[in-house]
């Protein structure tokens, strides 16, 4: 039997088919032939492979931890060109921006493997990066994202995250923001605020959570072990992220991954942030949505924009439950 | 450099980022171990395995070419069933239909292998149920999909269809008709009939035609590679498909994916039909689009909604052109 579920924000459809629930075991991983670190333009040591670092959080002996730098192939830059626009058309020109964040030095690292405190300085570093991109004014939005295994779109091993800065608010950014707006004059109440409420009662999609994040498998999840991460206080911008609250982001996602990357035996998946746009004034609350790749969209999903999901939330968090580490917290407070 | 470009009819954004244009061999199919025809339950033989069939279209000796029957894994069902609702949240049972069209008795002849009188038949037989399904009232969508190919989707190797019906329509397809009458307001023409003349003119995205039907790479393609075919007269609904019809549809897109089949031996892709709801008065233009998965839609995509395409449908339908089989037409008209 199945579910339409709706999603709170969007009231975007999708269908939980869990005729054959399926557990972590039921999803074949195929891995391909590792490439190992030689000629990686992310290992220390070859840096002249990459364009020079606009950001390098470094060791007491001077070696790079995490290493930002421009995109080498990015699929937007700042160029400016005049392009040919065919007469029945419509198009622009691509400018924009795009960055890697290399998330240490260590080649066959994965990020659940990371510490905390390595965890820490890969969003010190993104955070500061995000805030040098949204001084240019023709950036109206930023993604920050990490993809992870070939199937998870990642061209090379080297664990990083990527920022990319378009010219323009993509729709489905819009349509996030416009849903939260709608839900806030309805309700009088910010629907993420609601989640973490809901959801810490219920009990029955949490994963886990610490002082500052609440880890949920959403009521509406597209991918089968879909998980968010939400801060349990009102935070409209992911650049706002304070010390506490980066360690508590770290503190969260480390376990949370670990678990992913042990249960589903590396699974191919993606981080993705949802935020405002730089500079738009509108409410909203920011989070991290954990999508891994273990089944394929296909042609239904091509066609409808509904996702088929085989696996219920509420199954997805008993899997992934985690006890969330608190010590490190101490350093930092 | 990249484009920025709008789809016509939605307004959707891609990026087109021809930094590396990517030739087929640019791509690399991952092919996974075949399973063969041993146990598979859409050979002739196995019938017992699938439900009983809902419409077969038989030789001169009775053996079926084309056999439909209800997918015994369908995501959506005909049961009726109460399901509970979390006092934040909103779902629905999952009322619907989903069938399966096998599209021949070969296990391993590809869509693109079988001949111009076969395809012919399996849209028979795909017109057929979904006239029948659209005759269910509840039912206020139909997707006809082909997935091929594990990357596709497709968890079964011997060709097939699959028809889904759902209990809303969604979102995805009332924006592009809802596009659609926008357009029609503005310029009082459909932009599907204005995409046809134009490209036809160009060229430059022109993959191939007949007296039916026109095979283009869309100036805003998501996909690399992507083809969409396009009836050349005004044509609303896709049930509304004479015999005519029919063969031109069978023999523009058998070249067609023997052409992906060949050139980038064996991708996985999905078909996918755009066409009105059952019963829906608005106006439209049915065609069908085709995606083959070369690429893998990751973080940014999951974000933004925007696709990153490197290959500019410019060099896709050059790639792609067709000579159309015209000879198969004598027999039907």
């Amino acid at each position: 039997m199945s579910e339409i579920r709706f999603d709170l924000i969007t009231g975007k459809m999708v269908i939980i088919a869990v005729e054959r629930a399926k557990r972590p075991h039921d999803f074949v991983i195929a891995h391909q032939e590792k490439k190992g670190s030689k000629n990686c333009p992310f290992c220390p040591g070859n840096e002249a492979m990459t364009p020079p670092a606009l950001i390098e959080i470094k060791d007491k002996k001077g070696k790079w931890l995490v290493r930002g730098f421009p995109n080498k192939f990015g699929a937007l830059n700042r160029e400016e060109k005049e392009i040919e626009v065919p007469a029945l058309y419509k198009a622009e020109y691509g400018y924009g921006v795009a960055e890697v964040i290399v998330e240490s030095p260590y080649h066959d690292v994965t990020f659940g493997g990371l510490s905390v405190e390595q965890i820490k300085m890969v969003f010190h570093a993104i955070v500061e990066r995000y805030k040098a991109i949204a001084e240019d004014k023709k950036i109206k939005y930023i993604q920050v994202f990490k993809n992870f295994g070939p199937r998870g779109g990642a061209s090379l091993e080297h664990g990083h995250w990527q920022i990319i800065g378009t010219p323009f608010v993509p729709d489905l950014v819009n349509k996030e923001i416009e849903g939260t707006q709608d839900y806030i004059k309805k309700e009088r109440k910010c629907p993420y605020c609601e989640i973490v409420q809901y959801e810490k009662e219920a009990g029955v999609r949490l994963i886990g959570e610490n002082e500052y994040f609440l880890a949920i498998a959403p009521y509406a999840s597209q991918y089968p072990y879909e998980s968010w991460i939400i801060p349990k206080i009102h935070q409209e911008k992911f650049e706002d992220l304070d010390e506490k609250h980066l360690s508590g982001l770290a503190e969260i996602l480390k376990p949370l991954i670990e678990k992913y990357e042990k249960e589903f035996d590396m699974p191919p998946y993606n981080i993705v942030l949802h935020t405002l746009p730089p500079e738009d004034l509108r409410n909203y609350h920011w989070h991290l949505e954990i999508a891994p790749r273990l089944t394929i969209a296909a042609g239904f999903e091509l066609g409808t924009g509904v996702y088929i999901n085989p696996v219920a939330p509420e199954l997805a968090a008993s899997v992934l439950k985690i006890d969330v580490l608190q010590p490190a917290r101490k350093e930092v407070v």
